[in-house]
């Protein structure tokens, strides 16, 4: 008989470590009931400025709900992990990082910008600039196998902090276990993101959510896969694209060519600060390899969603 | 007054070269109407196997339709083709040509199919495997300048053979005019391509368009641009995706790797020899970049339209 578990919202552990004990163990069907804190860990506030962000205790990001066992669970099976509800619960934020992001020569200093998620399917960005809320975790993971006791920020094969904006509501999941019991954790969730995460940072928010899991025994990936329903952007795509091309011989070149050119489009077509470009672009911009084939020069495109910008 | 010109099919050109006589001149508003051949010139037919492959004249490659000059188009200024009009013909074809794609070494033989394209939206990949045909070219460039004549494989600024799936019907391209006159070219049609084209082509084949051009006076971009309605993938939205990841601190790795894991996933799910999964992935499989600012470790996943299925 499948239950369903309320995860303790006092729990939360901020680097990888095998050797914590689970809060929770499921069987396969179980779901757990999340409510989960922002990245910061309540460092950033609905009343934060720009200026509070030199004073973040980077010990104390990514503030992960976990560890979940799966009764059964060892190395070599699949743990599956099927996203049933998720949905923001009142406001969030996005910054730049001074030192990260995709741009970081281009955009030195910080930035933060605080919204209202009560408005159901939008937020705005500005009075005329909307964003379509499509909420995910960024991290979800299992916990990697090894002494060392790894920060969250790098995701690997073990899935964690992997900021892919389309396992949203209805996704399943498939993490390879590396450790007896899979230990599951998720966190870092995002109200909206574009592929890529430019500028560093989503819509970062507390979230509710609820997780079923199960397990697939003797199934080996390499690295995490999922399902997710289509249409993969249903709020935008009626709107239609802007795209900027990236060509180089090196695709992260490519990549920041691409970007660069999609703020200045940003900027100059909307009359927005260049600033505000780059964060809007960490939101709702895509990313897509076009071409990885035509030796030696390939092409990363950075795709603008038209309908953000009011008529 | 805006013309309609016809371009004469026995005009073509193998390499970029900017001493070539225009076939046409046309004026801002003008369109051109093209039945272009498909990118072998000739040397597949619909009759052709994967031995004949090896016979190929590389000379006779990327037979270009132009070029076409735009009067009065300089460097810095801005060359817009908008796509009124495209759609296959009757047949086309999808190769693995050794030594060339994203994985040459996991795929080193040839292999051909040849395609039925009289099937309106739809053609067959197998009895039970649909692919979605969302024709457009896969090269469309002014010639860059200098005194070179380079071949058309690789893009550049200049645009070329971007192999970008979504230039499609009711598209506007934008490109950097590198020579007096745009000298614009195009060919290389594809009926359908995933983002990446990862095994080097996409259903190659002999294309119908109506381009319209206009020229932009003294606006610089440093690369390809482009407007394309939404949605992006409407033939295969509903169904639902299926996503592999590939994560390392290489972008290239980790699209390598994510690739092979959805050749993998595709022949173990759907009984598919893993070279028809290689080729059937480069037809509708698209690339996305999901993260490139968790450092050390970036993701590339690659994402399966289930549609292509026959349930």
């Amino acid at each position: 008989m499948a239950r369903t578990h309320y995860f303790p919202e006092d729990r939360v552990h901020y680097v990888w470590d095998n050797e914590q004990e689970p809060v929770l163990t499921v069987e396969p069907g179980d779901t757990v009931v999340y409510r989960t804190r922002e990245v910061s860990d309540g460092q950033v506030t609905p009343d934060s400025t720009a200026e509070d962000l030199a004073n973040l205790d980077w010990e104390k990001l990514y503030p992960l709900a976990g560890p979940v066992a799966m009764r059964g669970a060892e190395p070599g099976d699949v743990l599956a992990v099927e996203v049933l509800d998720i949905h923001t619960v009142g406001w969030g934020w996005t910054a730049i990082l001074p030192g990260f992001g995709l741009l970081p020569e281009d955009f030195p200093d910080a930035y933060l910008k605080i919204f209202d998620l009560t408005n159901g399917d939008y937020t705005f960005f500005k009075d005329d600039v909307v964003i379509p809320i499509e909420p995910f975790f960024g991290t979800m993971g299992v916990s990697p196998t090894g002494p060392e006791k790894p920060v969250i920020m790098p995701p690997g094969p073990f899935g964690g902090n992997m900021d892919t904006r389309h396992i949203t509501k209805g996704s399943v999941l498939y993490l390879p276990v590396q450790h007896a019991g899979a230990l599951f954790s998720c966190g870092d969730a995002h109200a909206a993101q574009g592929d890529g995460e430019v500028c560093v940072t989503g819509i970062e928010c507390p979230m509710y959510a609820a997780l079923r899991f199960d397990l697939v025994k003797g199934k080996s990936i390499p690295a995490p896969q999922f399902q997710t329903p289509g249409p993969l952007t249903p709020l935008v795509d009626d709107g239609g694209w802007y795209a900027t091309m990236g060509v180089n011989p090196d695709l992260m070149q490519a990549t920041k060519d691409s970007v660069r050119a999609m703020v200045e489009h940003i900027s100059t077509t909307y009359g927005l600060e260049p600033v505000e470009a780059y964060a809007l672009a960490s939101l709702v911009v895509d990313l897509k390899i076009s071409e990885v084939v035509d030796a030696p020069n390939w092409i990363v495109s950075s795709y603008l969603p038209l309908a953000v910008f009011g008529s």
